[in-house]
């Protein structure tokens, strides 16, 4: 009996460790993008039914947790308000660094509204550079206004 | 007195109303990328002594607030650990609900260790689009390795 | 020298009450609904220059609080995560409560994705009722599906 | 042995997510709204017993857990204070953005008071848009006014 | 300039002090409970015009500060979420370890729903006990029952 | 092997659903009040042997069960800092908006001090009244002075 | 205008620098042990007119000030909930690490109930020892049970 | 398998309700004060072989069990950061009146530094009194002066 | 099946106990310092395949396990925001009381960058002192400057 | 009239960036550690008569400020409990990656008991490198062990 999508991201973690798969292969079986396709994997995106089945045999998976990973799943990825991930909490510093820097360049350019968070499409990939490799990412999300009514 | 820079963010929000300036002029002024320059503007960053005077010039600032600028400062820019700006709170959304899948991606392929928030830079555009426009932005920073010793 | 959009609002507030002016008044002035009105003299949405100057005319506002009125505020109107308040309270709890029924049920009608806070209106009646007035509220807001990429 | 509300609600969600159940086939079966229905599945209302056999019939769940749907329970369905899934953080975002201005524009109509989340009911519907469809809520509360004594 | 009901309160205290004015009298002095009066003396109730003026006059206040004592205030008295001062903290104490408690015993007699807190008094008097004097409380509360829709 | 008092709490829980016991027959049994009676049925009271064996009878509890009932427990019944069930949080927002007034009466009446939450007595009733029955509750706590010294 | 008791103690502590005053000194001028003295001087205690006076002589207080000095003040003298202050966070870890153990050794001792925080004293010493210098604190409490009703 | 000291403890206290163990008895067991080997049973101090194979007699301990009662444990007996149990409470409670008021005396006695919580013991009596029995508690811990260099 | 990193901690830490294996023995085994080590086997860091297997075999591990140390883990080693055990608040104090000295004096040395906690190493060693021994640690972190572009 | 030292600590911030003063140069001054005078010049040390008047001199610091220096400060120097400065926020990551290891290292080293955050002493060096500079930072303190009592 499965009673979350956690169950299921869980047993997906395990299984990717067991069996050695990558996520850029899973990514492949189901012809989207590998940021998008870990980000559903993890348990923040709903699938197809297609694509449920493809997951379901590379990882083993139960019919139960096939069917959860259809459904719209409670989002939220980490453990804590303040991330201890050394990685990760260098994203929430730029957040903090840089928040109010975006506000104000955004607004300069857009006008009052906000950079879309679900219109949006996340991409990353590596830079080769003699002085230490770069990540680079870009994120582009759609702009919506705020419109007076 | 000024006793610290969070005055002379304040002061430089207040002329640029006033005198209506923008941020992308400033960056002009000092040149340097519109991102870094309002970072600085707002408190994140540390100017030399030249740019510090150009933007004293633009913003009709005090000696004193001159050389706050030259100091590096304590940084963080919002008011909340959970940022309650819409804007804002969709770059922290990102990163909960993106944050466990960029983690997993730049691991599989740089390895153990950071992207950079310091070697680090932004770029904020707006790509037109008949949908609606949308905010492209790019984050680049240097891997930074965990190294066992 | 106003230095943050929260002066402004806090001056709005004290000419209102020594003036006497009622928000349904500020909205026919500008010719908008009472909601969204009210949402930007509370320093939650940007004015035109033309709203911005009849509302510095209403409440005998500074040409430099006129100018605030015009830039994209950092948004959030209330002093705590959990709001003491207890009409605010309500709509916490409802959140609390329902939250998750709202969830179930706009996924099970539009799938997953979100209902937009800011293509958005609000609507506040009073409806008669024998058996005490009963606040209505209707909450507009545009489906924003997840895509996959 | 069941010991407390959660525990059922568990079992219905991994029941409906099996049988491949809808809210609104539930909310038929008992003969009540869809809205007030799942809230009571999610373990926000209590049952009547004719109502708790009908659900326990539907979803294959013990007489224990029939037994605990009839009795009141420790409301509140979400996580985190501050919630983190992006469509029910709209919601909170609303509380947040047009928190005062509800406030504001109830008092201005109705005097010092609040309005109920307890004398309360909740409607959910899609708008079909061609810019693109609508969820459209309704919340209708009693007003309860303050009264000195 | 008065922007807000917190400078009202501090204002009445600071008169309360110097001209040792008691709260009982004040509550005659507008015929109504000491309770209800103190309560809106420290920002957490609306007066009338006529109580205002009243109170206006004890207090010695501005027309400006009579003029907020008649508007709805943003309520919640404590400086902090868990009190820091004694005797407000074996309230909150009270809620913490007798809550579960009033809940099952409510529930037990009224079935699922709240005492509520805005149809509400309270009432506090001194019992004579030779073992050391009692404060009495009093709550009531009118019940307000869920209903099913 | 029971390990804290939490698991003999859950335990008689369960038990008085299954065989649909009330407080107050609970209550009778041992020949005290039911908000005492059910305070230590929730964890947090110590009973006596003879009061424990006799709710041991009831609920079917172990022995070792009925040994923990007899140990001072760690009381606080609630599982977050503010109460998310609305009937409980109602009294949280007493002690938020009564508060100061609760604090200003007694030290008026008393002087400097407190009110026992330990000495103390709690008595939950229904009034009929035919706008809606009412809650009443009192609480009596013994007045306890500070002392210099 | 002073409005609340903090303010009171800000003046003291001005006065007690530029002055050289010692709390001892104060003690002895009223009469008391320093640690209630200290207490009261912080804003902690309520001072009888007697003492106030003494007080308000020895810092050079305003009347207002010394009418604050005899009136229940709002208690909590530590500006944050851990304590950032290394020689109050000792205690604090005390609480910590040895508060289970006080809890089971004053139970097994003497039943369920608290040692008083009210009908409390508080005295520092210093005792000479070879190996460094020792403070030693005793705590004396009354000890209040929890009756059954 | 044991991962953890705390699974010890919930095993000690579990043994200590089921065989009626006192903690005197411990202590005089293993021939030291009742509280340091109270706070050493509930996970906060580290035995030698000879106490806790001992202790591990006393209670039925598994030798593994035996084992972790000798290795240093990560210390905090607290589930919240602001305690709930009234008992414990009431010393936080000192923390934060008298917090200050300790620091000032200290500082007045010994200079800047702290009393030590790790060279430190605790010893609890009771004191028979007419007006009630007492709880006296002293603290000694070594003070440990900052020095600069 | 392994789910998480955090489930091979509690087994080395687990197997650590029964075994009677130390840090330092594990540290030879693989050839690198004790301090990288042991925060490798707390969940930290992650090792490469030769590693992994001396690890296991130290431990007797599962291979699944093995294969969770070859992935870099979600950072973060401890429950709490704040730590409560007196060990490691007293690095958290140091944080607190010299963090801004530390601040300030990179920056006067290097100018506006960070000190690396990624190219980064920690030693620590015993130093003898008849006064009572001393625990030295030396941390070293490149410098990398935050650079305008 | 100056009522606390975070005004002090303001001045000197102030009168620092104004007259171009270097933290080294105040430690000459005063012949002692740059480590330890900026620590106290920050607020967080206590001074002697004599240092306090040479800082006072360097920095044109009124008589009542000279008089502050030389009083023990509530200590702590960071507006956040987890430092939003990058630079600081290194430092806490340090307690959060390495917290458990270092714990368990000096345990196994000296046993159970503490490394002293008093009696300790901080030291800041830049090392030269080739492939960037590095700071290296020694901290050494007092091991303090618990002792059975």
């Amino acid at each position: 009996m499965i009673s979350s999508r956690d169950e299921v991201t869980r047993t997906i973690l395990s299984a990717k460790v067991r069996k050695g798969i990558k996520w850029a292969d899973v990514a492949k079986a189901i012809g989207l993008s590998k940021e998008w396709t870990t980000a559903g994997c993890l348990g923040q995106m709903t699938f197809t039914k297609a694509q449920a089945e493809i997951i379901g045999n590379l990882f083993g998976l139960s019919d139960e947790a096939v069917a959860w990973l259809q459904i719209a799943p409670y989002k939220g990825s980490l453990p804590t308000a303040v991330p201890t991930d050394p990685l990760i909490y260098r994203w929430y510093e730029v957040v903090n660094v840089y928040g109010s820097t975006i506000k104000e360049l955004i607004h300069e350019e857009f006008g009052d509204g906000i950079m879309s968070a679900i219109d949006f499409s996340l991409d990353i990939q590596r830079e080769a550079d003699p002085k230490g490799d770069r990540v680079n990412v870009v994120l582009s999300g759609k702009f919506l206004p705020y419109k007076s009514y």
